[in-house]
């Protein structure tokens, strides 16, 4: 995975914290300590596989011994019956470390195959899938991970790292273009600037005052299509706000760069996976 | 909320951190240090509401003038343009602090909004909705605490409160009798033990050796009735595995006492929650 | 150990953060860098070990050269002279970890010791020695352990895992059937309900409410044998309260099922090893 | 209390969480959210108390109503039946806080109870009453605190903040004088310089090297009498190892400064103090 | 401060424990603890205010009952003599808080003061100061603040949050023009693209692959100058590398957009400030 | 290093999540995972190294392939040129790491060689060079370390460790010889008494009371002089405040003991290493 091992370690340490306190009064007291296990994890849905190295340093961590083979990757198309890696290992610790894995595996697994939709619903258009802020306490840089595997984009990761004029604020100033001008020469040379429109005025005045990127916020398929030949490639539009799968292909044909989906993190279904243990 | 602050604290500090980084770049550019704002949550959607104290604490964390009004609480049906909350601040924390607590709030209320919806749909049964284990990284004690305001019940925390013989326990003592004359004596006298079975002769297995609490794994609704004649009332009965919104009535009529869910907090469907600052 | 490594690596680092702070500023400017020695742990005092792979824990955090054999095991009984493990490594960190180590392995052989002689005492009764909450800061996990390596079992670990009507819950029912029967389809269908009681009357008002389990509640050795043949083995009955090294056999042959020892944790007499290098 | 409060809060909240997890399950179905209750701490055993802040601050992080009317403090003598503190808050939680606070204020006042009577016994004598690093894992402040409390004298806190030169450092440098030749001027100019001696022979060699404390190491009487007598003031000496309380008296009579004993925190009786709810 | 409270106390407590681990031994035994003092937080040296939030929470997080009148703000340019602020308090822990407090207050006003000593220098020209990641380990928020309150602009925070095409990954696209168009669909819309360059072929290149930002890597004057007039507007243009007090005139005279100066933060001054207890 | 391994990760992973946050944007698109490459450090500042064991600790934490060869070790003197360590590794980690490696590396090496060129001035006379506890935050144990790397001696490290007696305690008891007094005999035995004097009559005093240290605080070299005559070795001299390197031989000069020197820690230039990957 990208991410720091240490960061996902810490995540995976809370979790196992969560699942076992301080033993399995079931596994300790039935298991003999020297039992060892084999044991595969199978893909019982369709979807994107994401996660599988985090699920496998589930029981590194507890187990030194665990091994592991692996033959299905973060981003492959896995089909139900699929095996995505045989594992061997101490029996205590596969049975003390299976929820863990799999809650982890499945949560970064149907966000991965959540983005993966989108992404084959745009497909052929200028469009990228991106994701939002609308993510799960302490699970951000994972979620934001698994959306980049099923193929989208990562919207601004925090609010130190982009810019975004919203209503709020350009009612403060007095309008988008006083906005604009107001924080554009403070701001980091690195931080791209977003504004928030609602319609054609606010697109033009939006592009004019020369912001990098321009949201479309709730507009319908015509508005938004008008705003593509308005603003003619000179700044990055987004499309935002009660998209569904229904309308995801026509907002995706009308031209616009990036939509993004909040419910890519804020609203994910497991993907089915399970462990079985010989 | 029943939680402890402070653990809730920790929670939401994670949070924050996520989301503010160290500035919120146009936030603090464009919004005077002193300007003070009014602003509502708003449901819309139907649903039942939960985590409106941990929301309201993202604030209070951020901005000790911070002031609230509210007007529903955690257990409570929200429709849409229902007020949940009239709130009062610095504009700048109100805008830093608005995407961590509607993050939490949309996804508590998610939790508690999926378990009342199967709460609804046993009613006049016997059978009562509980979770599983299958929880979000980190997230376990608030996704425990939706549940239980959604109206379902918890299930075991996690593997050191209550015993729950599987297969892989039972086949390492050699059938069911074996595995719980095993582990009975043995057992912390305040743990249950619950012992999962396939089949009828299972169930009667499990009863004679004195389980206190029988999982009906994957059952058809017929023999899950024959279970329920069967046992009685000597054992508490949960089924388990595959049960759908279209099933779920059909389980609790054929009396078993628990319906365990995972989908409670595996794949929550965030309720429609927005925060709007005047 | 059963207990998850991590954890019991945090306990270990913050003691050695304790006794370590930055350098020892005797070891390191006296022992070179390069030096290595051999060292054994040996028993001063007769008891049960406990805590001995956590001991030996403390120097491979420190060193990655460290090695050990080990002759005692945890649960093993120990005498006067008994070499528990022999281990070499980095000289500086031999002397830098000693304090930490025997500080853990002491105070959780203590906690076995304590417990086993309580376990001798009721031998041939039907009554099990068990834990309380009454554990030190930081440290329950560790001595929920200890006790069972000394033959107890646990009690609750929490307040949520194990109910428990206590006066203050029962008065505010008015009484004790009331409080059973108010609680006890609210619960989680894991947890187990224990009911206080004070007298005869109460433990029949106790069981006939359908209490799991009746505590005994500074009662006298006549009042709990009447208990338990009023009780009949429809409930476990747990003694606690008052007991001494003098009265624990006397109120084990009373019947009881559950005698609970506070003093097992919160009176710990660090059980006498030490470390020699040679 | 003197500790840093942050540092306090730390130790309290690590207890809290060990003990509440996420709910009271008891406690949380059976008493109203808006109860209020009175108690009052209560003890019940002779000894010096230590840790009342400690156990209030329990329910103000819990409780921000809570309230407590403090009558003894830290330091001062109880007997049984002497009111410590009479409180007020949330019924809720006193209860939920019972259990941490009492474990934390029983624990320290058994380390400040066996401080002092040490203290009494050795009256009227030069000596002090000394600490030492055998402490437990996450709680050397917090005992060591108690230990002042109840008349003693810290010894070094950690490795850091004082030079212990004992036989593994003297044997590499090749002998007492040599060593502290070799270290005295590396040392940081604000550490002690302790050397640990078995005879007469090594406690003049230590006095003439220029140490600034020497501890007999389990020295008999008359041996550390004539010490008193070689050394004449010109270092400090300390009596350590062996000592119990049917010697301390003469121990402390042979004329030696200080006199550390490991039980006060290696072995702490709690001392009994109890909470009453009405 | 605009920092999350939350993460400016972490820093805090951080530095408190270092600085007062269990106790102040001198003040503990020597100030009462009822004894009330006042200060004054006082300049003596010239330079521009940072920190004086985080120096004065030091003192609230110590005692609840410290209050302070501040004089001069973050930002504000000092010179010696100038009152600060006076405060008032448990004299105990303005002792305690002291240290902690200016070793802040000092640090980060060095920052501020050498960030601004560069903003005077390239006054009057289009030039920029901006500061870079190299900040000392634990304080990047802190330090890219203060660089902010002397007048400068940050970089980006961290590796994530904005592309720079260094030599490394350049070689391995196998030139500029072919690493950003490899990079430039996948990045983050939000995020912007800065191209390393060493010479006026490769700026031309970047500027013509599409660089929001090129870097002008340890070029002369005369081939900056020649850079500005070649993009003339197109891209950012920021120097890097071995600029000095002496040379950062002539420089921002060439007229590049941003100078991003490592000793901002890598090599900080300490400003001079005391505190003063009456 | 001295310092144990597990309180250096704390420091690096901290600067990684600063650094990193969830990926390295620019590197995890543009290099192959299974690339690799060599570096090498290289100083391009004469100096005194420091931290080269923490530096590469950084690329273990991030990649277990990781392997290092290392010609210069901490204390080593460097120069232009000098390559101190070739290291071997993925490409992505060595990226992802560098610059958290250096920031450290350069840091302390900057604290060494500072400390080293005082030690170089007053080399010759019987003045040792100590630090203050004007440190940055979190970074302490470093700092202290480094002073050591450099040749000087560190002061106390906390408020815990020594005892200072300065004006405010003075004033408190009425006067030097009240103060030494009043806290002597209630200080552990192992801390050493330092008492800060302004001119010879408080020096003279000092002594007498029988302090162990007497810090001469900002008097000028005369005054010092007649100090170290007064006190002839019966107490330790340390020379502080307002000391240049300008005056610094002249006061070492004067005979005492310990000048300490507060910009070694509070105001570091840093040394400048680089590393190349090739």
């Amino acid at each position: 995975m990208l991410l720091p091992q240490f960061a996902v370690d810490d995540v995976i340490k809370t979790a196992l914290a969560e699942d076992i306190n301080y033993i399995d009064t079931t596994t300790d007291l039935m298991i003999p300590e020297e039992s060892r296990s084999a044991a595969h994890f199978l893909a019982k849905a369709e979807g994107v596989l994401c996660g599988i190295d985090a699920a496998l340093r589930v029981f590194t961590l507890l187990d030194p011994t665990f091994r592991a083979a692996v033959f299905k990757r973060d981003g492959d198309r896995v089909r139900p019956g699929d095996v995505i890696a045989e594992v061997e290992g101490s029996t205590r610790f596969l049975l003390k470390g299976e929820r863990t894995a799999l809650n982890l595996l499945q949560h970064l697994s149907g966000v991965a195959t959540a983005t993966d939709r989108c992404v084959q619903i745009v497909k052929g258009t200028r469009a990228s899938i991106a994701d939002t802020r609308k993510t799960l306490p302490g699970l951000r840089s994972l979620q934001k991970y698994a959306v980049t595997v099923g193929g989208g984009r990562n919207h601004r990761f925090n609010l130190s790292d982009g810019a975004m004029l919203k209503d709020n604020h350009i009612d403060a100033a007095g309008g988008i273009t006083a906005a604009v001008k107001a924080i554009r020469t403070r701001l980091g040379h690195m931080v791209k600037l977003e504004v928030e429109t609602r319609n054609l005025a606010e697109v033009k005045e939006a592009l004019e005052a020369g912001a990098d990127v321009i949201m479309l916020d709730n507009m319908d398929c015509p508005a938004m299509a008008e705003a593509v030949r308005l603003v003619d490639g000179r700044a990055l539009l987004e499309a935002s706000g009660g998209i569904t799968d229904a309308t995801l292909r026509a907002v995706a044909e009308t031209g616009v760069d990036i939509i993004s989906v909040g419910a890519l993190t804020h609203s994910v279904r497991a993907l089915d996976i399970s462990m079985k243990i010989r």
